[in-house]
Formats: structure tokens, sequence, C-alpha cells
């Protein structure tokens, strides 16, 4: 891609990270709406467009980031954390947004229920393996922060080890952080009604009951302890350097843009550029034309 | 996706898979055209329509792969070996032919040079570590082929050690096999003019200098060694069950073009159907309505 083809963002753009972003004080899901859009650019329609409008420009911020640390000696990266109730969206996310990135640039891990070795570790250990290298965009799907919302749910440990698990999670995060990692952690908010209308779609199309565990509707019985293990989580863990963003789900296309458009506030902010050779361009050129 | 949706390829579409194949006999690199256009639909345009026309089947494929695999219990998965000179294009076959398909359901490999650990175990033991689960798509961006391609020609260790590798690498290919790993190895075949105008293109933009390594010419000077090594391992290792393609790549459209294809023949053949839900739909369509 040419230098310069792609123009920053003009600055009278409102931030999306700024409305999304959880500002310490009690957090309360049910107050937050989950069919809102703000700073939607209209909708549907234009922010389909918006999103094709970004592409281009996170593609050529992802290839310098990615390059900056290949050539250059950079540790910078970029940590996607996506958690949510199921059906929320978290896949969908991978897919949309994701999809539009080189996928050489990209770690994605699902985290699912831990193996007996990695539950012999402490729950950290399966969590720091899947960090991005430099340059990378890791995508978390699900987390480390299971391990203070099922786990805590469900009492699969006990109390006193799940509660100190906030301030080990806030030390762990302040280490991504210092070691230059940008930590975007997003809640995909949906409703109760929301939830019951997307099992019923899986449950209605046979292409989809690959989807369907029978174990996600008795999840729904104890909705209200998940949503106060999340307010719990946002709470306790949201940082100056690692904040929570609420993204509210129920409308696919304004989760995919709120998304879109955090990733590119962010990347924006690290402002990564092609790194110089270290090589003298005329020499190498002359070596290679005498090839 | 609706089923059925998405036809079948017509029968009389000719199968790349049989053209790019290597069959038996000596490998001669120097008599394969690397501009040749073998099967293609036409010229740039019609191959550039033809991979948008795909994009869709592979999609639907690779989501069943993943869906049987996830709910299904099947082992079946795909592995994709990409070889070839530097600026040969395997980075640009993941940019544009992998970054057609989810990501969740790809495992992007990229080789370097072996770290120290690395080189302290048997030199598969790497690769083990990076076959792909079943249900996904691995993409092997260099592979264990390094280690009678550079190690041969650089020697980095003796004759004896990696005259031994062909038939190891064939008793683990034919293990993936077994698996049910489906390996498709793909050699991309440029020429050493075409490598060289590739060099300068990198060096006369500075957006790309971050891709270029001054050692990439000293490794020109043995190409004729390089092509050599080659031969025998495509040679060599070109199974029945896990047989070799000769990727003519000075084109890259052709290039994206034929992988498509290869993956789309594969897919088909290995023809994933989305699994059997193994629970009672109305039972759990009035369990979910009672929430």
């Amino acid at each position: 891609m040419v230098r310069g083809t792609v123009p920053p963002a003009p600055a009278h753009v409102p931030s999306v990270r700024e409305v999304l972003r959880l500002h310490g004080g009690a957090v309360d899901l049910a107050r937050a709406d989950t069919r809102a859009t703000p700073h939607a650019p209209g909708g549907k329609e234009e922010a389909v467009a918006d999103i094709a409008a970004m592409a281009p420009r996170l593609a050529e911020l992802q290839e310098k980031l990615y390059a900056q640390a290949m050539a250059g000696g950079s540790r910078k990266r970029v940590l996607l954390v996506l958690q949510g109730m199921d059906t929320s969206g978290k896949g969908g996310v991978v897919k949309h947004v994701i999809g539009q990135f080189n996928p050489s640039g990209c770690h994605i891990h699902a985290f699912k229920s831990p193996t007996k070795e990695e539950l012999s570790h402490p729950f950290l250990w399966r969590v720091r393996q899947q960090v991005p290298a430099p340059g990378m965009i890791g995508i978390f799907d699900r987390s480390h922060y299971e391990d203070v919302l099922i786990v805590r749910v469900r009492e699969l440990v006990a109390r006193n080890v799940w509660s100190r698990r906030y301030g080990a999670i806030n030390n762990f995060e302040q280490g991504l952080h210092d070691d230059e990692v940008t930590v975007i952690k997003v809640f995909l908010h949906i409703s109760f009604d929301e939830q019951r209308a997307r099992l019923l779609e899986r449950l209605d199309n046979p292409d989809k009951h690959w989807k369907f565990n029978p174990g996600d509707i008795d999840e729904r019985a104890v909705w209200p302890a998940y949503q106060e293990a999340y307010e719990a989580a946002l709470q306790k863990c949201s940082t100056d350097t690692a904040p929570w963003y609420v993204v509210p789900a129920d409308r696919k296309w304004y989760r995919n843009w709120a998304i879109s458009r955090l990733l590119l506030e962010h990347l924006e902010e690290l402002d990564p550029h092609y790194p110089q050779g270290h090589f003298d361009v005329a020499a190498e050129r002359k070596r290679l034309l005498d090839t």
C-alpha cells in the first residue's frame, strides 16, 4: 500500500472508546440498554458501509504493527478479550471483524473448559501461554475471566479462592501493559430475550444444531447470578491500564461496528510505523542486479 | 447459510489437482514453466472472479468441517504446507487465500530458524506440535521440509543425517494421513528472474524494507543448489497419501486461484456435513420457551 493513501480519522469523529468505557463506580447491567447504538454513524446500512471504509485502515495499521515488531524490534501488540453470555456474538466478532485482518498477524484462542493438566496449574498458567507475541493481534474468545464467572456462579472453587482472583487478574493485566500489550476487554451485552431468540434460531435450523448445547438452557436459569458475576468482574477489573468496554450487542451490526472502531482507535493511538531497513539500499540494489 | 444454496462444482470442471500433482519419476524444475496457468478459467480478470465465486463454497465447507469435529466427533482436518523460495508468495497465499476463511477455523504457523530448544529435539518435534486439531485447516508457512532444504544446501547437519530425513518425513506424513489429516503440499515455483524483480520491488519501496533481508541475495548465489534440493524433496516425498503439487507462481493471480481450487477440490472430496444434534429438538424448544 502506498504510504499516506489512507487518511487518519477526522478529529471530529466521536470516540467510541470514551462512550463505551467503564469508569469506576458500581456497574448495573440491567440499566445498560442492550439495543443501544452509541455513536453509530446511522443505522445498519451506514454502519456496514463504515466497517468497509475502516477495513483498509485496519489492514494498514495491522501490517505496520507487525512490521515494526518483525524488523524493528518493537514489542507492541494488541490483545482483544471477548466475553459475554452464550450467543452474545464472540464467534461472530472473530468471523466478521477479525476476519478483515491478515490472518498471519492474528493469534486467536478460544478458551474451553480447562483440561486436567490446566487445572493442575494456577488459573493464569494457560492464559499466559496464549499472550500474543510482539506485533500480533491476539484474540481471546473467553478468557481468564471465566475463572471469576462460571467458576463463581457454579461454585467450582471455594469463595475465598475466586475472590482473590480479581486482584491476581489486575496484576496480570498490569504486567501485560508493562510489556507493551494493549489490552482491549469487551463485554458483549445481550438481553435475556435476545438470547432466547438466538437459541431458538439455532434449534429451528438443523445446520445450526451443532452450535446448540442443552446446557445453554440450564445456564439461563442462573442468568441473574451471571449478570452479578459480570458486574463484579467489570467493576473490580476495569483499571486505567486495562479498562472494560461494554458493547450493546443485541444488534449484530452495531456490535461489529463498535469493535471495529475500538480496534481502529487503539491502533491509531499506537501509531505503528514501517521500520527503517538496516542496510544500504543502493549497495543492496547493485548486489541484486549483479545476480 | 441455508442448506443446499451452494451447488457443487459441475462435473466437467477440470481437476487442478490432477494437472498440478507430481506423479513419480524424476523432477526437473527448470523445465516447469513458472508463468504457466494450467486450467485457469481465462486471464487475471476471470481468475479473480472465480476466486470470489469459490469463496462462499469454501466458507461453507470449512464451517461443516469444523462443525462435524466440534459436535460430531470427526477427526478430519486439512493441512496446507507452503514451500517455495523467498518471495515466492507464501505470505501472499495466507493473506489472500486463507484470509477468505473464518479465522476461528484456521491454525497458521510460520516456521522460522529453529530455536535452541527446538534444535535439542528431533527435527519433527516442533512440527508435531503444530499439526491442526480435528476440524481445523492448518497452514504451514515453511515446514519440516526446511530440514532437507536449507539444512542440505547450507550443510547445517551431516549428509548422513539429512539423507535419512526423507524417509522420516514420509513416515510422519503417512501417520498424519492415518489420523485423518488431508495433507496438501504446495511448492510455489518462481523463476530466478521473477525473484529478482520482487526483491527489487521491496528495495524500491521503503514501506517494504521490513520484508527485505540482505541474506536473501546471498541465498540467490546458491539458487541451483536449492532447486536441486527441492527436486530431491519433491521426488522422494511425493507419495500417494501426501503428493506434492507444483504451482507456477510467477503470476500471483494464478497462484491464488490454483490454491483456492486445490483447497476446494480436497474439501469437496472430504464432503463434510453438519452433524445431527444429540437432543430432542421439540423438548429443548419447549424448555427454552419456558424460560
